[in-house]
């Protein structure tokens, strides 16, 4: 069949909408058609040159919602109309990863999806007879696109396209950083280092389970508003005090019981770390640093009681989380209408990635 | 009262032996006789005059047992005959820390035993009138010793003083790393780096909670049948292999759910976060590095699901657990014996710092 997409012909050129040829399903897949697709930092990377992963030509995209259309022989979880959003880190639940109770980062496709490839280790997609790569497993910059079984989430019917999508990525990197990997508790004092998307969306997080101080840093003093809109209480701006790990030690009688680092900034992640409450403070790094940057710090900071982690697609299981953040916005815990501040057809994809560099944008959506 | 104690008057000589004036137990406090102690690296330490912490004249020990003589007004939980370990991690209950979940650090006494001094910021003991600091709030180089009842753990009589009084440090911070802090699950793969007293409890700590693989690492050969004798069920060492960290994930098939950094030595303590398995692989650090050095790594191995903490006298509640470890040796389910190589008088106290220092020993205790 053919498909209109947005084609990635090499790093740092503006994307170029096209109709490719795409294959169908084969066994194990499933055809779906995307009604809407976020625009996110990690695109961005990617098509800077940037990422040492990434490889061109490729449809880029990895934050959609959408239909689905055909499955493939085999298929058992998905039928025709069922309504999903892929899923860039998928849950196969048999692989030694899906299997234990501490992560979620499913292994069962990793090397081929690091190729751009499927399951089979060829392209579905191509143009004018040479295949073009598929891009997180997702390549949701095309109206319609072919996705494993194993990488899809099936959500409920009545939730809107344009918001879900964001679940794809940014709401459930920041939300389920919160809820599934710090498991942050009712009371607990929380400080959130950068407020972009992600930042914004750990702080909605841990105030829909619950935390006492939500504290946000951003050097952007615009940032203020915005941060207690998503349910902040407390902003700090860097350039405003002496030293930022003391005014938040002060502000909280000791130190954060969770931190979460949503910039990539190295020297950031370990105020993250340092700004934690001896005894117990848990630092989360989210954001993703340079290639060969390292971080470091003393370590009496990890003997004294603070650990240091990660956390990677908030720790959400896909098929079974991204349905229930869905209900979470569905039922008004979370708020995704005011994250996204843009919106625009294919054809204006470009624009996406214009306004994100500005700093205008805090997510612009794509609708087909 | 008098009592024959080991004075450190200085960094690097050798401890002397003198009759000390000792003061009675105030409000909160107990005459405690020290019947046995164990010499350890941090005492060693501390004499080198490395610890930046570290004050003269003092009376060092803080590994010892005994029997309560006299207890001062209020003094509820103690009395008279009792048998104890002294705890320079104390547990009173009731602070901010003693009441949290997730940590053993209690600060009721930090500031003051830090200083060397009780808790009324005066030492109890004096030589021809000049007063001699306290050491970590033990002090248990000396045959009676005065301490808080908050840091004094009351255990069974039937244990035998010249074997649990190792509990007041080494196997508690080797065992409760495991069972406390990393809380490890049967059928773990746990690697050990440093197989010294810490190391080897670390070893049959992991072999009592039923651990699969528990490796040790170290550089000096002779540690193999040691280890093996705790629990080991492999040795790896790093000379022998052209990469630590590779052999470590070959041998566990992705490598450490728990690792353990028993050495203070940064670099290893890289390694030791590094060579645990993708995804859930926690390291623990437990050995105490040199002044102003800094543990690295890039973030990718956070974000991938590895964590990075500490652990500080094996994560145990003194006055809870340290009584419950006494009845984990008197059932015999981990071994003190085989690792006290040396027993001595007072007198000769300093032969237990040079068996430390040229390797020979594991442990040396004194006997009063």
């Amino acid at each position: 069949m053919k498909t209109r997409a947005a084609i990635a012909f090499g790093a740092g050129k503006p994307l170029q909408i096209a109709e490719v040829d795409l294959d169908g399903p084969k066994a194990g897949e499933v055809l779906i058609e995307i009604k809407a697709t976020g625009v996110c930092h990690t695109d961005a990377f990617t098509l800077s040159g940037d990422d040492p992963e990434g490889a061109f030509p490729a449809i880029l995209g990895h934050e959609g919602a959408g239909v689905v259309v055909e499955v493939g022989a085999g298929v058992t979880s998905l039928k025709p109309g069922d309504h999903v959003i892929p899923l860039y880190t998928p849950e196969c639940r048999q692989c030694k990863f899906c299997l234990h109770p501490k992560t979620n980062l499913c292994q069962a496709i990793r090397s081929t999806q690091g190729q751009g490839v499927m399951p089979d280790g060829k392209s579905r997609f191509s143009l004018e007879g040479k295949p073009i790569l598929h891009y997180m497993g997702c390549s949701t910059f095309s109206n319609y696109t072919v996705m494993p079984e194993i990488a899809v989430a099936k959500i409920r019917q009545d939730a809107p396209f344009d918001k879900v999508c964001y679940i794809g990525c940014g709401v459930t990197t920041g939300v389920g950083a919160v809820a599934f990997d710090a498991k942050v508790e009712p009371g607990s004092n929380v400080v959130v280092f950068g407020l972009g998307g992600i930042g914004l969306n750990v702080i909605q997080g841990a105030k829909m389970v619950g935390a006492n101080k939500i504290i946000g840093i951003d050097t952007n003093p615009k940032k203020a508003a915005l941060a207690k809109q998503f349910g902040a209480t407390h902003f700090i701006n860097p350039n405003d005090v002496e030293n930022t790990v003391d005014a938040i030690v002060q502000l909280t009688d000791g130190g954060a019981d969770y931190s979460f680092e949503c910039i990539g900034n190295v020297k950031v992640m370990r105020d993250a770390l340092e700004c934690c409450h001896k005894g117990w403070g848990e630092s989360y790094i989210i954001g993703v640093a340079g290639a060969g940057q390292e971080i470091s710090t003393r370590p009496f900071q990890l003997v004294t009681g603070r650990s240091w982690k990660g956390s990677a697609f908030g720790g959400a299981r896909g098929r079974t989380d991204v349905p229930r953040i869905v209900d979470w916005y569905m039922d008004g815990k979370i708020n995704i209408d005011d994250l996204i501040t843009h919106t625009m057809p294919l054809d204006d994809i470009n624009k996406a990635f214009d306004l994100m560099h500005s700093g205008e944008s805090i997510r612009s959506v794509v609708l087909y």
